[in-house]
């Protein structure tokens, strides 16, 4: 067997068909096609502290455990029935699963996927379960995330996985669908389905509660029908900006992460999705909902300009850059292919087979925060 | 053989025996010890894009390919007489090699260590060759680096890394005697040892040429002897500030990144060498020149206070921290031991044999712009 690092390794989803390819991306290319992955509609990944293992969340509540190295499942577990989302530990050594139903976060060992905690999403006198939405992990072997029907984001400390500590913070704004972690740590921000504006929540200081910024956008903007409601991991954050899709508009938002307040909206060629910084904070690339789906843009961080339109083809769902940013993968599903660009030239460099392509997840995000 | 992942992987330079472990940080160890790597004075390590590979940068101009998933010397090359440290560009494929001796820049093959360019650090009406200091990697398949005696920053475009481009700043201030790029790449800038302030360069920008900084900082303003000239890549950028140590002070500088004023001085407990900032950019770790280089002290970006001053032993050289900062290495060279601490208690959790251990590099290293 030939000897494989794990530093330029990736996976790509493919949705209908419930696989996803394990790619290298130094040298372009498909290594192997891990199947029988269940629902993996809105599928993520997260990747254990030595980059060898992948673990995959369906929608359908599996939590899969592949081994990069020997292309194949270690483990699968369906630890619930509809999940949203994971994240992995500071140390990683937990996972964490968000579910809708029923709703509340799980804890697993990386190891062996044994199930160490379950915190169901209560709230309310009555006792209520709310799906759980927005997790994201944090420094200091912490979780935090949403509760949609409660209207609570929830500060998890996981130090005892066993039996973790979970502070509340309660009526922070109406119905919270989604939420992010800036790269550093600092802020958690969650975007509001219910209300205008967002909560804001400074994990330096926790003590001064959530914050609600941004009250003049949201959800009451709507010029025209949402399509596709952006999730907020597609939010960037470039140098001082915080990049955002502006729901059910031509725009992108860009907000001074200084003082919270919106600097600049840039028109774009439809409904933004996912709002991606190249690694540097140079370039930040967009793609789009429905029917501007064949459209990939690309803003000059410098100015805020489009500098240009691509059209890699029909529904380009997903996008994510190499570690240093050189290039960026494409996932275009309608094409049946992954695209790949040099973000110098802005020109396609490669392109390769990929079944309905969804999402598209490299290794080095195993030594990133808040994902 | 076992099969090993890369991700959490290290070198630790033991700089008398000419020697370097390979490390793993997930369980904390010495995995095997590479002997011959020469002089390992300021030696200094890059990663491959695959994370297999570091490369060492000796003092007496040897470059050292070092296999981690073999744990063997792959190729050795002295190329140099005098070296003061290299690079690796952004998408892998070449090293660069900063010289004393005779001065300059050469390009290698990552794969061969094929010498691909020489560039001599010539200036002046004479041609005569100047010391190359702060070579780092810049986005775009770049280089950047200074001339100690030509007084020149040099921006060196290496897409045909066997014809590179040469774009020169000449008379940039006197005497610069190490750089830094900023974490996203966006500026480069340079200590003067010959005047006061710092050059500065945007690499977004570059048309705009070099600017002068700190105006009011720097030699001059020594009031004791320096016992070590802090090199510059001990500089931090911890969200928007700038922490350097103050030459011949103790004290850490704050600077502001948005207009380069200074915010802050903050008095510590000798004279700093390495101001280091946890991933997160919440803490700061500083050690320190003799005859205080048994303390370390943290400083809390928060308030900017410093909150805990560590005695791990004598002779504290070198900190890194894990990728996503839950733990951070020592190098305690007097006590023939790495030490591990957590960042969220302050407090030890191992420590590990080495032998004068002075340096330590992770493997993640590999993902990161600007070293």
């Amino acid at each position: 067997m030939e000897l494989r690092a794990t530093g330029d390794l990736g996976v790509v989803i493919e949705r209908e068909a419930g696989s996803a390819q394990i790619v290298n991306t130094s040298k372009p290319a498909m290594l192997s096609r891990i199947e029988g992955l269940g629902d993996l509609s809105h599928a993520s990944v997260v990747f254990s502290r030595d980059q060898r293992y992948a673990y995959v969340f369906g929608r359908d509540g599996g939590l899969t455990k592949i081994d990069l190295l020997r292309d194949e499942i270690v483990k699968r577990v369906v630890q619930a029935g509809n999940s949203i989302g994971g994240a992995i530990s500071q140390d990683g050594k937990i996972i964490a699963v968000s579910n809708y139903t029923p709703g509340g976060v799980k804890l697993f060992d990386a190891d062996t996927l044994e199930q160490l905690a379950e915190i169901p999403a209560v709230y309310g006198e009555d006792n209520q379960l709310s799906k759980v939405v927005g997790l994201v992990d944090a420094p200091g072997q912490r979780f935090v995330c949403s509760l949609f029907e409660g209207n609570e984001i929830w500060l998890i400390d996981a130090k005892n996985p066993r039996q973790p500590q979970v502070q509340k913070f309660q009526s922070i704004g109406k119905q919270p669908y989604d939420a992010l972690l800036t790269p550093d740590g600092h802020y958690y921000l969650a975007g509001l389905f219910g209300e205008k504006g967002l909560a804001l929540l400074d994990l330096w200081q926790p003590e001064l509660g959530v914050k609600h910024i941004l009250q003049d956008y949201g959800k009451d903007d709507e010029q025209t029908p949402v399509y596709k409601m952006p999730h907020l991991e597609g939010w960037t954050v470039a140098g001082d900006w915080l990049l955002v899709p502006a729901v059910g508009r031509h725009e992108v938002l860009v907000i001074d992460k200084r003082d919270w307040s919106l600097a600049k909206r840039i028109p774009v060629a439809g409904q933004p999705v996912f709002v991606m910084s190249r690694p540097d904070g140079r370039q930040v690339w967009v793609n789009f909902a429905f029917p501007d789906n064949q459209n990939v843009q690309v803003i000059d961080v410098k100015d805020f300009s489009v500098v240009k339109t691509l059209q890699p083809g029909k529904a380009v769902m997903h996008m994510e850059f190499t570690p240093r940013g050189e290039a960026v993968w494409l996932a275009v599903r309608d094409e049946d292919r992954v695209m790949l660009y040099d973000t110098e030239t802005l020109s396609e460099t490669a392109r390769l087979p990929a079944q309905k392509p969804s999402g598209i997840f490299f290794s080095n995000r195993a030594n990133q925060l808040g994902l």
